[in-house]
């Protein structure tokens, strides 16, 4: 990998002192159409070893362009906030939107590699942190973002020397403590760890981009002619004429026969006994808050269904259980701005809650596979790869001992037309109902089947899929208590033997 | 997953006999586009449960198309011949080419799956088997073939009401035998196997497609229904205006010094000293083929290099010191038409060498980085992806005890053209010169610069290029000589290792 980087590259001041201006403007030139056309993101990661420059390239880099369009997160050990959720969650909140570049000194890279070097990380939880980190980025490049990723390489002759240099002079000899001495007589070990990780997380759209270290100015001019280049191709990048994504059709609906409609939609139970079982199960959940347990996990409920089926109704009755510091609640509408310039997944991933609270979904990331799909919003390689991101991003929120939750409230069409009506007629219901869901209805059955393809291909065993008849609300909102307090209950149990076992 | 195919789906015989013809005309119509315009190829992976009709579907689909234009395969215990190869070569020599249809019974996904629930594959490995299953399939997807994976599911109710049926019938019984009532016993294991494994290896672009396997009519009219509507998708795709696949640039050069530029190509070697060498180095590796542990191992050895820059004088050195039966030499000109209608790297797997064979390959795989990427015989993305695409490759070799041997022999451009003038005017060497070759030498730079980006990204501890310094002949044929020698010597002592550990 390091072939090219360890030979004795470098520039002369006065090549240097002629490139520099030019690289200069060309970059600002380049900055200003990606901000003002907004079109994608930019994602800077910067790796490598101690000593090779990565602080001096972040620094020179916000010199040569508008440090007001640059965002700069370096990752130290992880804050509270950030330790109470899941590894990967302090990146997204981090992304730069559409339109702006963002710089990762460190990154998602970091922790693995260190963790394998010095903390005996295990050979396989290694390569399940490294696929997280190919599908995290697959998943940037497949949501436009521009994914550039600098490793910052020196021999271990051309680090030492670089220790010692810095050692020496009082002003950056802060920089070399003991513990960059730890690392360097790990040298051998890095390279053994990070020649896989590098070549297993590079990817035609995110490939590493080794830069040899040893010389500032030819590493300086390197990396700013890599971006200002990867940036006007992508600026002036012009439509042409190709085959489009390729994505096989599922399997075709043969019959009326599906899981929605397999359903036995009218379910009996009446005013009093409804009361009489809310009672019980409030008490319960309000109990199981206060669990001392309950402080080290998380719950994320996500509310879908039928407009009309009663998902407000549904979280009222379990948020009327739970003490108001427990809970938030996210009400899912149209992506703000801010939300629009980043990849989809990212308005869920700033509401993760943290630990002992409740997050409920009124509406979710299961947008992408209901409306977006049926309304033709995003194309159908988007959607046919959020099933994947989707189990993915749940399989990360199980893994941190976050509890999902997945109701799909289900009601006939006679039933939401009753509905419907109602809602017309009542003047306080009235703001509930709009053109759009008489819309939505007319498209009844491409949503169903969206519904039938969505619990087939996300129904996990650590996230599964909750089927609420809905046609009667007081069964609905029952089962959607007592199937909440059930899940709680379980992940209570599990994280207290995973406690005896440490 | 499955929450669909669980489902009591139907069809009745009447409708079966109404939509049947269609269906056949109509697949029999799209199998004769596929073959006239040999597009792209279709493979067809059948998996699932036993008892759930996967055998039906194969003898179905042929009996409903021309059985001449599909190939089809069933995986059990692999031969001799593939024992000797890695894992997946049985798979790619059995790949269908362009214009034809591949049916794979059992697949790469069979025996990971098996050995992970009876075999005690380890977590880690089955992991990784997943990666390789993950990486095989994208490749392929990206090379254009149309994947369609099947799943075949039954309940465990169903299963176990299914395989009753079929022992009870004397003309089936012969299919239930201790081994599927095994595999029954172990009907909850597989599905916390199969489940994620489904969920892992399912992809936008080759996702599984669960089929209900309790109904014979219905199953058939599914699985006909979507291949036809696959097919259809495809044969009848036109390009649209899509912007252009996004790889961002390697980085530039920046001054004229690069690993190729950093050898001094001009060694010194007299004739007598190399004959000295060469007969000490010959007998050497005589003696490595006789080794008894040498049976253990294969080895690939890679020829590439400027032209004239001594290739075929080099492999002649080599093959005159072994056995004719010790190894075979593959020399890559342009593929063949068998070979243009396969994924590129076909026609080097299938010249991998049986065990104790030393497989010489004058030109390469490397063909896709180096003239493919200068003379823009494939795309960017084709070319950037294949960098990774090699590498694995290779490591699946090394895991397989096959050394990986490769030389990038260097002259001058200089001496290139003295050999070229000597080339012209020797007539029993005027054959090994022509138009091409000026052609080439007018791209110099552009060749350069891919063989740098070469060594940087394929370059590996399982498989490092070394770089020979060739201007002088006698120097160079000795450095690949005692390359070899010490790579076999190599891997013969950690074969020895690996056998004590077992």
């Amino acid at each position: 990998m390091f072939e090219s980087a360890e030979l004795k590259h470098d520039i002369s001041k006065s090549v240097y002192r002629r490139e520099e201006p030019k690289l200069r403007q060309a970059l600002l030139d380049a900055q200003n159409d990606l901000q003002r056309r907004a079109h994608f993101a930019v994602l800077i990661l910067i790796a490598g070893v101690e000593g090779a420059g990565k602080g001096e390239i972040v620094n020179q880099l916000n010199e040569w362009m508008d440090p007001r369009q640059i965002q700069v997160n370096a990752f130290h050990q992880p804050s509270d906030e950030e330790a109470e959720r899941p590894d990967m969650w302090r990146f997204w909140r981090a992304l730069p939107p559409r339109g702006r570049i963002g710089i990762f000194f460190g990154g998602w890279h970091t922790q693995p590699i260190l963790d394998r070097v010095l903390g005996g990380l295990k050979s396989a939880d290694f390569t399940r942190r490294i696929s997280e980190i190919q599908r995290m980025e697959k998943m940037l490049c497949d949501e436009g973002v521009l994914v550039l990723k600098f490793w910052f390489h020196l021999s271990k002759k051309q680090q030492r020397k670089r220790l010692k240099q810095l050692s020496k002079d009082l002003k950056t000899s802060w920089r070399v403590t003991k513990f960059e001495w730890k690392l360097f007589d790990h040298y051998d070990d890095f390279t053994r760890v990070c020649d896989p990780f590098i070549r297993r997380t590079s990817s035609a759209e995110a490939p590493w981009i080794p830069v040899p270290g040893a010389d500032e100015r030819y590493r300086s001019l390197a990396v700013g002619r890599t971006l200002l280049a990867a940036l006007r191709e992508r600026l002036d990048e012009q439509p042409v004429k190709r085959l489009p994504d390729r994505t096989p059709p599922l399997l075709p609906a043969l019959d009326q026969l599906n899981v929605i409609r397999a359903l036995e939609l009218d379910q009996p139970m009446t005013k009093d006994e409804f009361r009489e079982e809310y009672e019980k199960l409030s008490a319960r959940l309000f109990a199981l808050t206060l669990h001392p347990r309950f402080q080290d996990i998380s719950v994320v409920t996500v509310f879908e269904g039928n407009d009309a089926a009663g998902k407000g109704g549904a979280i009222r009755r379990v948020t009327r259980s739970l003490d108001a510091r427990r809970y938030h609640t996210v009400s899912i509408a149209a992506p703000t701005e801010e939300e629009r310039a980043q990849p989809y997944l990212w308005r869920f991933w700033r509401q993760i809650p943290r630990r002992g609270i409740v997050g409920i979904f009124d509406r979710s990331w299961y947008g992408r596979v209901l409306v977006e799909r049926v309304e033709g919003f995003c194309s159908e390689a988007d959607w046919m790869r959020a099933y994947g991101e989707i189990n993915e991003f749940e399989q990360e929120l199980d893994r941190h001992d976050i509890v999902v939750v997945k109701f799909w409230l289900a009601i006939s069409k006679e039933e939401q037309y009753r509905r419907f009506k109602d809602r017309e007629k009542v003047a306080y219901k009235r703001f509930k109902i709009t053109g759009e869901d008489w819309r939505n209805r007319k498209k009844w059955d491409a949503y169903e089947g969206a519904v039938c393809d969505m619990v087939d291909r996300t129904s996990t065993s650590f996230a599964p899929w909750t089927l609420v008849e809905a046609n009667n609300k007081y069964y609905a909102r029952i089962k959607v208590m007592k199937t909440l307090c059930d899940a709680i209950e379980r992940a209570i149990k599990n994280v207290k033997k995973k406690k005896k076992k440490k």
